[in-house]
């Protein structure tokens, strides 16, 4: 696996990253016109809510990935995987954060991300209504709106409380599993704490405005940009639980500058 | 003072209601104008974050205010009270969430109030980073950017589950006194939560796009402009806790749809 990881050239990543964010800047055309002009919105049968929206970005990037390469495999939030065996995998969340979509709470975002053999390639965080995106490749760094940004880590030193800490809720939390309990050690221990309900945090600690995220059972597209987000920034990703919930992995990682994600990932007991 | 506050004519509130917009557009502009070409940043002796335009915000509208009425009192976060004796106080916090301010998280805001015997006239909740305005004046409605807004009350029977609960980090619910077991028992029993550290919260609720916020340990200018956007949408606006630390008076509140805010106080054993 690694050796196929290897052949990868850096032209061929360079292109793969045009690419992933050309397809990023479609999404956001579409969203951000349905964001000032309306969208219908659904539930879906999980109680979850479903736009218009959420359907014709992840209809609309399938037919594009899926012309441009023809064999690669796509796994997303709304349709059925494609290829499932592919070397290469897209992996998108049309909106992440439906539900702040639909109750026009800006901080909800589109994922893209591409990989190779299980590992990230390519990931985007595009959050239209905020004009943010968050985007890194391998070996290329991670941006912000164009930017190269790099995490700077913490000193030892620093106290737990001046930690700017972002959490998934606490339904999250307990979503698949109890583990309401590590919420309630984390917003003790770590008390200068956000809490939002989509991918915004990850582009906060992927950008450096917040020093870490723990983020509890998540499927493979809430997380698809992060760890290469991040790690390109500078910062560590580790995945602290997982198991699988019919037949779809679900994921908990903490992620962000070193020396948080080590104090994180020791109060949660995580290897 | 009942008798004095009915002295206020209708023309009056709408003189002042657009005395306090002209004041939130000289704020808006300071704040705009920094946060893209930059700021500097101290710390204060509690620890938290003072930029330059705090300070300049705040003296610019003590300026404008005390041009404009002379008699009337200000009470704001970076400077001492003027005339606080006087019946009509302004209430300000230049920039509410300077801690995100400074890590480039746009959900801070400033907050504007006038104050006639104590019961609120004017209220001002503005973004300059999201484009976001809530505000409000007694008997003349809430307005989004403008528009008006009016709360509809969840259906008796919505689970706790699908409320969308804003809560202030469990480092608000501890800093004075230790409640932090209200903030365990409101995340327990409201899974849907998000938290943010500044009045981004606040006007969230004031504008429907959450059902309630519980904010805890706040200042007069934390809250000025929170129950009169929140009443005049017709929402329910009730201080739950009080008490005095170093002579300044420190509230917790809940506020937003009916229906929640009685839960949340039954749950919060409010009288």
């Amino acid at each position: 696996m690694n050796e196929l990881r290897n052949v990868l050239a850096v032209d061929e990543v360079a292109e793969l990253h045009a690419a992933a964010l050309e397809f990023a800047d479609v999404a956001r055309d579409i969203i951000a016109r349905a964001w000032r002009s309306g969208f219908s919105v659904e539930r879906k049968r999980d109680g979850s809510f479903v736009t218009n929206v959420d359907l014709e970005v992840e209809d609309r990037l399938r037919a594009l990935i899926t012309r441009r390469y023809p064999e690669h495999g796509i796994l997303g939030e709304e349709f059925p995987p494609a290829r499932p065996g592919a070397r290469f995998q897209w992996i998108l969340d049309p909106i992440d954060g439906t539900e702040d979509f639909v109750h026009r709470v800006p901080t909800f975002g589109s994922i893209l991300a591409l990989y190779d053999n299980g590992a990230p390639v390519v990931g985007v965080l595009d959050h239209p209504a905020l004009d943010l995106r968050c985007d890194a490749a391998r070996g290329r760094g991670t941006r912000k709106n164009g930017e190269r940004v790099t995490l700077a880590d913490l000193p030892e030193q620093t106290a737990n409380e001046q930690v700017r800490l972002v959490l998934s809720a606490r339904g999250n939390f307990i979503r698949y599993r109890d583990e309401g309990p590590s919420f309630d050690a984390l917003t003790r221990a770590f008390p200068n704490h956000r809490v939002y309900r989509s991918c915004y945090g990850h582009s906060l600690v992927a950008s450096g405005a917040v020093d870490a995220m723990v983020d509890y059972h998540d499927t493979p597209w809430d997380l698809a940009a992060s760890q290469i987000t991040v790690e390109e920034a500078g910062g560590v990703y580790r995945v602290v639980r997982s198991f699988v919930v019919d037949g779809v992995p679900i994921y908990s990682a903490v992620f962000g500058k070193p020396t948080v994600v080590e104090r994180l990932c020791g109060l949660l007991g995580a290897p």
